[in-house]
């Protein structure tokens, strides 16, 4: 596998870690395993004590792995056993994929091939039991925002549309709820677009849907030339299987988002992204990993993989000549868990399926072992965030007497 | 260096991680200088696209380290340079340090004997130009909480007590201004304790002091045995040198306490602590990065270290038998930058002074960047926090409607 230097220094084939397809991988190969331990338990955290156990799943399985080629890695997060609740053990799966065909193919075409890339990773999640299944971002579609052209917006489509119908079937056929986030176009609003995550309920039927709460503006990203910031609060949907909620891509770097999806009861939140190296790849292990230490439940962070390259070139704001490529979209999705444990990461370049049994029991045990949302006087940031958004909030600063002393 | 398997499997002599005073370090000395340089990206961030240069500190600052011990290093974050605003840098210190006699000892001889420690710690960031420093949390006592017992309270003093004026010397000598967390006696207000920040001016004036807003009742921290929450806001104290504040131990693990401080004008927030590894390691390097990245400012983490026995066992609600010790207490202090870029750690186990200079500019360069500020919509939240206090509030939860199907 020869090395490409990239520009900011990231010695990558096709977007690995020096050869590595994880920071995880590439720790464990080349640390000797009682540094690999204590540097695992740094970074991974303890599950009960322990580092997470893999999970064996069936060959059928694997056995798609190899043959389509995705990256396949299990863990499981257990809680302490109580006595008055049984273990509330759920299976959770995550898909990270690239495109399938460039993005001058013709669109129908584009999405039939996403389709066909995730039919088998969907069939393993489905053959390995997975009760919960989340996609990521705009997962039917090129990540086109970077064009600013409305043509791509010939891929949205309204929640029961053909990417949905696709997931019905699947969705009846496992037994399994899927939380499918897309470009949504609302034919009962004037055709707007929203970007909006449809949660698909383990009958086939459409329980709900999510419209990204917080939009980006940042380089690439520039998503509010197509839609708007959501119009749907902060649901928690209630299915067989447990409370999930859809914290959709740029919201993660919002506290108060996360926050917001704890108050109303979720015990699992996704996090389906599309983000980039050059952009985000530092902030990716720390801000999904908060959210779920800070509100006490699991979350699911999915980011898709590659790069894409679009017909006509671009510029990205940051003074660079115009470009075509957009990218390289790091994947790495993993879960994180209330006690602070997580997963090792997925792949940074290979699609992947991430599955990972979770007792959801852990969320109660951890509010109560560190008693954070005990703890939370409420009462004194309604009271400070009510003022706020006044215009004549005045921030609480407290001036040195002797400020002007000292710049004479 | 003999190695002590301790409980949780961590190899450490008197806490080092196996054999190693950090994770930078070990992992620098285990991997060769590519992989070292990518791992360093992905776990310790860029800053303005490069790793945190290093800061060549005076012979004298470097004398005091190896003649009294303690680890000392400096890194510093630039920012973008402006056409409006001239670079605004600080150079801004930590000090992390274990206590200096045994808990057996007369108390006023213990914490003279701290005083005696930092002052050569607290010379050498003087002579290193340090413009703003931060002690941990309750510096002048060993963590004592732990036990229950009241005679420790003896270690309080008021706002102005012997602590503080030893403070103010050193803040006139070297134009510094200095947070000091310590135990506040309130002797206007019936002698009640308080868990205080003091804040002493660059000439030695107290500006202010600020109260700790949430108080852990978590395994050894029985802090709510000895004080309240503290009743003095999210102050933003305003030096010649930038806008700081101050974020005491448990208060990390709470978002909205760290958003506060960004509401009010914060550029710095220091986090003076006191946690063990046992309990929140893997927690430690995810809290307050993520602070620095979602409310764009720098924060300042200060951790204790050591393992300190105390006279009486006591047990620890975890169903083991008693024990004297609490502890290790594991250091790791580090810096954080609102671009993700973070310093590597100070010692686990050893006293040390990190020190780091910041050119301020960078908060709001971030906030221009990430827009997180921008596209908060602060009315959602400050609307359901303003429900959810109520006895009424409901959740937004969305039942599947075939529910009830399911579990026939």
């Amino acid at each position: 596998m020869d090395h490409m230097i990239s520009e900011n220094g990231e010695t990558s084939a096709e977007g690995s870690i020096c050869g590595y397809d994880s920071l995880h991988q590439l720790l464990s190969a080349n640390l000797k395993p009682e540094l690999y331990q204590e540097v695992n338990r740094l970074l991974l955290g303890r599950n009960c004590g322990r580092s997470l156990e893999q999970i064996v799943l069936p060959e059928s399985a694997k056995a798609l792995s190899s043959k389509h080629d995705f990256d396949l890695q299990a863990a499981s997060f257990s809680a302490d056993k109580e006595q008055m609740r049984n273990p509330r053990v759920v299976r959770v799966g995550l898909i990270q994929n690239s495109i399938a065909l460039p993005t001058t193919a013709p669109f129908s075409d584009q999405t039939r091939g996403i389709f066909d890339k995730l039919k088998p990773i969907i069939d393993a999640a489905g053959v390995a039991g997975v009760n919960i299944l989340c996609l990521q971002e705009a997962w039917t579609m090129p990540f086109a925002f970077c064009t600013r052209e409305r043509r791509w917006c010939e891929f949205a489509e309204p929640v029961d549309g053909e990417s949905t119908k696709f997931l019905q079937e699947l969705a009846k056929k496992y037994n399994m709820v899927i939380v499918s986030p897309i470009l949504e176009r609302d034919i009962d609003h004037g055709e707007v677009l929203w970007n909006t995550a449809v949660i698909i309920g383990n009958n086939g039927n459409i329980i709900g849907k999510h419209r990204k709460n917080h939009i980006p503006r940042v380089g690439d990203f520039n998503e509010s030339t197509y839609y708007m910031e959501g119009d749907t609060g902060h649901p928690v949907f209630e299915t067989v299987f447990g409370k999930i909620a859809v914290n959709i891509c740029y919201g993660r770097h919002h506290p108060l988002n996360w926050l917001a999806f704890g108050l109303n009861g979720a015990e699992i939140v996704f996090n389906p992204s599309a983000t980039v190296g050059e952009l985000s790849e530092p902030m990716w292990p720390i801000e999904a990993r908060n959210a779920a230490i800070a509100n006490s439940y699991f979350v699911g962070s999915i980011n898709r993989v590659g790069t894409e390259v679009f017909p006509n070139p671009f510029t990205s704001g940051d003074g660079k000549p115009q470009h075509n490529d957009f990218g390289h979209f790091y994947g790495s999705s993993h879960f994180s868990a209330p006690d602070a444990s997580c997963t090792p990461s997925l792949s940074r370049y290979k699609d992947g399926l991430l599955i990972s049994d979770m007792d959801l029991n852990l969320c109660r045990q951890y509010k109560d072992k560190w008693g954070f949302r005990m703890t939370a006087r409420y009462e004194v940031y309604a009271d400070l965030l009510a003022k706020y958004i006044k215009p004549d909030f005045k921030p609480q600063v407290v001036s040195d007497p002797l400020l002007h002393k000292n710049s004479t």
